[in-house]
């Protein structure tokens, strides 16, 4: 099989996999889709029209692209035995160093989507991109890809992506945990959610124009010792939230204490 | 001086009271303003146009209703010291029980405005408010009142209320404080923070939908224990944001383990 210009092989067929493949706009040729799973790599292969395979030695080594979308403990198992000379090479990870690849091929980088992907769902418009490249023709390869998937590029290096994910983690799934603590303390107490909504899209609204430290209110940075008494009374029976309650007060205060010192 | 109907004083002359003041549809009279600051006083009663003090004794007590908008704790002194017999007074705080305003009243409630204010700013539109009232008379009143604020009223009593301004301080300050955490991480290593924008709004716009607990996504529910290692050793000289790592991590799994049991 004879691999077109701009052909790209995609290696995995999870959600990150998926939806890449499924955004890329009808001009690029995916020639081989590959899965560990037989099933999900014939499963993917059908809806892209490809072939596919789930054998690493199989994959097709004449495409000019290769996507490894894979979980990012299996990137270097992926990485150890795929040896493709000097064709384009990337991977879809925040937390992986881009010299994983190094083996691999002389042409590799990493083009990293900054969105939670769902089962079946698609690349959002706009979505940020944090792409790093081994060279001038990769960084131009990731960045027509990504103008192609509608997103939005940014140079990133490795050292600065593993800080980037770390602080997804904070912004994404720390506040979704914080914000699920509070869904459990409406309904505890028979109270709609969505009373709290408005609140949480002012906070969000702030936090588009200015640093939030900036905007920080309530108990914690007043020091309103009585109020942050009667909350601790509330949650005295709920060590969870009471430990969070307790230590997201403290921290709140460590950093107005530190602002305090600065300004 | 005679009051007319639907009357109101005003007591207080913060971020609260001003909001409240000055949304107030035109057809309500508000016919006086007290702060214990006499500048305070003077510069709000300016702006209404209308009578003020900062002496609790020379409040008039002929209005209609009355609004107790100072700061939570001050709230006690001010009700030790007005008594208005059967007029109608209500207080605008989270975490006071309505109690408080019983020997001032016979009639007595509470209107809070679930809204983080600025200085000078204005009651949004369809702000959440809790109603709480200590009859059908008061609670007429202030859903009246809420319906000419442009808000939306919840009957919430005060056990609840209190349970609500917990629920909020989750969702609103340790957010925030949680995404100034993240602000910092990708400003600390030269990045903005805008790449978390749209990663930030897809939470949000998820939480509109469905319990969060639902679609919590990230290491510490994934259980990946690499990532977390290498999230602990990039905040390794920043010990207060590994120990919020670190809780949160554990509480993410502690809440997944019992959501695992209990489904």
């Amino acid at each position: 099989m004879k691999a077109q210009a701009g052909t790209i092989v995609i290696i995995g067929a999870g959600k990150v996999a998926t939806a890449l493949a499924q955004s890329l706009s009808a001009g690029r040729k995916i020639v081989q889709v590959y899965s560990h799973s037989a099933a999900h790599a014939k499963e993917l292969g059908n809806v892209l029209k490809c072939a596919y395979t789930n054998d690493l030695k199989k994959i097709i080594p004449t495409a000019d692209i290769y996507i490894i979308a894979v979980k990012d403990d299996a990137i270097e198992k992926v990485a150890s035995i795929l040896r493709l000379k000097d064709k384009t090479v990337v991977h879809t990870s925040g937390s992986v160093d881009v010299k994983v690849l190094k083996k691999v091929s002389d042409n590799y980088g990493v083009l990293y989507p900054l969105q939670t992907f769902s089962a079946g769902g698609k690349l959002k418009a706009e979505v940020p991109f944090c792409i790093e490249a081994s060279g001038s023709v990769v960084k131009k390869q990731l960045s027509a890809l990504v103008k192609e998937l509608g997103g939005k590029a940014y140079d990133i290096n490795s050292g600065q992506r593993a800080q980037l994910h770390l602080a997804a983690v904070f912004a994404n799934n720390f506040t979704n945990h914080i914000f699920a603590a509070a869904y459990n303390l409406m309904t505890e107490a028979g109270m709609p959610f969505d009373i709290l909504l408005p609140l949480i899209e002012e906070t969000i609204r702030k936090l588009k124009k200015t640093n939030p430290a900036l905007n920080q209110t309530g108990p914690a940075v007043r020091n309103d010792r009585e109020t942050i008494k009667k909350h601790t009374q509330l949650l005295k029976n709920n060590p969870q939230y009471l430990a969070l309650y307790q230590l997201m007060t403290k921290s709140i205060q460590q950093t107005s204490r530190y602002a305090a010192k600065k300004f």
